[in-house]
Parts: structure tokens; sequence; C-alpha cells
């Protein structure tokens, strides 16, 4: 998701401490900034909020962190957060890579990723979310019983990323290849997904879990 | 594969004892059937043996073996292995739960797996080639480099398989998702694939292996 510079947005995302890290003020500590326990979902990638925020707003009881690296696309998913006022939702803005510097070891009880960058040369496939040094940042993040949910319209990213965690040594609870067709009725849309869903591009989705406990 | 019952096709499948095993004359020694030690391919469900043939007539260093119950397609296969003068392949006329009754431990190189009957029923999921009951047969007759190659035009099929097989411990080292319109060139059609890829109809393919050595 790449939107246009606006030079505002870092000084509008700084206004809202209280609901966007971009500092990495609560690096070791992010789910303390809850002030309860209950389970953390997070979004890597959240682009526009559409998705994180919906969710938000439909479960109270868990707790959402929203990661969006760009900016100028934060700014978004802030004016829904607070639009909407949401108190069980928090963003930061930073790259996937430094997942463990903000959470601890089983801290994380789900992982969303929606229509990551397919990044489809073979030569940047060390870039694509699903790339197996993100998989053991995941897989140290994630609690034992915890899973990830991915979507994609990218077909070359859904068979390279059931190939890239069936090697690394996670299974599929579930899988559709065509999602609108067979279970659309619970499915959450993201801005992106909509609008390509509506021009007929198939969507993937599947749900992934770890075989081993982490050592 | 369905197809009428011939009363005469028993006979004829008999007339050949040298090509085809319809008695299990050949259990526990089906590799010493062939008069070397070539690496052994077999394809469980060979419908009428376009692939299967297809194969053995370009691959003469590799022995092949047609594992089909039904006696009214086996015929199509027995004819195509007669009129192609091949001596590298042998037809079991049988069904895939005995596989371990021909084969040792580790005596199978590949397992072809092609437009498998879908069983679309969850109550019918035990009888889908993809369940753990088939896959530890599978394992146990693989070679430890062993893979199967799996393809199907049957989209639940196919979610279903990679959730089975994922989840039994297996991985996948390639998957298309559109078979026809990414790797057609090397594709060998079955006669039902060719039919229905003219119709328009997706193709799905994978290749997997298992993780684990067996104990």
């Amino acid at each position: 998701m790449r939107m246009r510079h606006k030079p505002w947005a870092e000084d509008y995302l700084r206004e809202h401490p209280e609901i966007v890290d971009i500092d990495c003020d609560h690096a070791n500590s992010v789910s303390q900034w809850f002030d309860n326990d209950h389970p953390i979902h997070i979004e890597v990638g959240s682009g526009m909020g559409q998705f994180i925020t919906t969710l938000a707003s439909q479960n109270p009881h868990i707790n959402y962190i929203a990661i969006e690296r760009d900016k100028n696309v934060m700014i978004r998913v802030l004016d829904k957060v607070r639009d909407k006022g949401l108190t069980n939702i928090k963003l930061l803005c930073n790259d996937a890579v430094v997942l463990t510097d903000y959470f601890a070891t089983n801290e994380v009880a789900r992982i969303y990723l929606n229509f990551s960058d397919p990044w489809p040369k073979t030569r940047h496939a060390k870039r694509r979310l699903t790339y197996h040094t993100f998989l053991a940042i995941y897989q140290q993040i994630l609690h034992e019983d915890g899973d990830i949910h991915f979507k994609t319209d990218n077909r070359g990213l859904f068979a390279y990323s059931l190939e890239s965690m069936s090697q690394y040594g996670m299974y599929f609870t579930k899988i559709n290849l065509n999602l609108h067709e067979e279970d659309a009725e619970d499915n959450i849309e993201t801005e992106y997904e909509h609008k390509f869903a509506e021009k007929g591009s198939r969507i993937y989705r599947m749900e992934a879990k770890f075989h081993a406990p982490k050592a």
C-alpha cells in the first residue's frame, strides 16, 4: 500500500501517543499499554486499517495492534480508531522485522497478514512476509495455540506461502482457494480486497499453525 | 472414472499375466517383476492410462506401475501398453489400501495421484486418497527422498489435501494454483484433464514430501 507523501502525517501521529507508537516507546511492554490482559491479535501491514478496526469494534475483549511502517497510510488507521472511539487497539509505526522488540515469547494469540506485498521477483523473496526469517519471528512471539490468518489475491504469493510455511514445519487448519465463493459470510474485507474482489479477482485465504512447540 | 461394465474385461486382462496382476500374484515382490533395478514410480488410480503410458514411453529407465481397481477401465491401459510395446510398465488391478501388500518399505520413488475421486461429502472424507490413513501407507512404501505428485481440477479436494498433508507432517516443494496458465509446457495430461481443461476448468497441482524419516 503506497500513498502520496504527506509532510504533516508524522506530526499528526505524534499528537496521539495514547494510540500510536512511532519511536519504539513501548518496546518490550506493548501489551502493558492496555489496562487489561485480554488476548493480543496483531496485523502486520495494516494498510488503511478497515480490517483491524472492524475487528476491534466487533471484539471488545480482544486487544488489537496494527503494525504499518508507512506513516502516510497509518494516519488513515488513526482516523478510524478516533472516529470509532476504539480503546482496544494500538498502532505501531514500524517494520515487521522488529516485532520481537515489542513482544515477548508467546505473547501474541493471532497474527493477521492481509494482502502483503507479493515481491514477485525471486531475488526479492526474502522480503515476502512468509519468508522463513519472518516465520521464525512469528513463531517466537506466537502462543503455542496461536495461529496466522493470511489472505491475498496474488496467486504466486499464496502458492509460495504454502510452500514456505509447510517447509518451515507449519500446517494448515483451513484453506480457501476462492474465498468470496466459499466462505464470504464472516469475511471482513480490507479496502484493497473490496476493490479487487469487485473486479472479479479471486481471493485466497489460509489459517496456519506451527507443528512443534518452540525450543 | 466409471466405465460401463464389460463382461469380457476380466478375461482380456487375464490373457496378459506378463503385464497385469489381477490376483495379487506379485504381492511382496512386485518390483522383481521387472528384470532390472530401475526406480519404481506408481500411479494410484490410473484411469485410462494416457498419463502413465506417456511417462513410460518417455522414461525407459524408470519402471512404472499403474494401479486401478476398475477392470473396465484397466483394459484401456492394457491396450495402450500393448500398442506402444512398453516393457517398463506393469498393471495392478487392485485398491490403494493394499499397496503395502505389494511394496516393501522404501521401495517406491514416486507416487502420482491424478484427478482422484473428490468424495465431496464430509462423511466420505476417509475415502479420499489424501486422507491420513492413505498418507501413512504412502509414507511406508516411499523412499525417504520420494515424493508425491498430485493433480486435480477439484478445488475442494485440493484445499483438503493441502490441509491433510500438512497436518500429517508433509511439506510442499512445488504448488501450481493454475497449472495450465503457469507451467503447462512439461505437463502430461490425463484424458480427463484434457477434456476439463479445454472447457476452462482450472487445474491444481502440487509436489509433496514427508518431513521426518519413518520410524
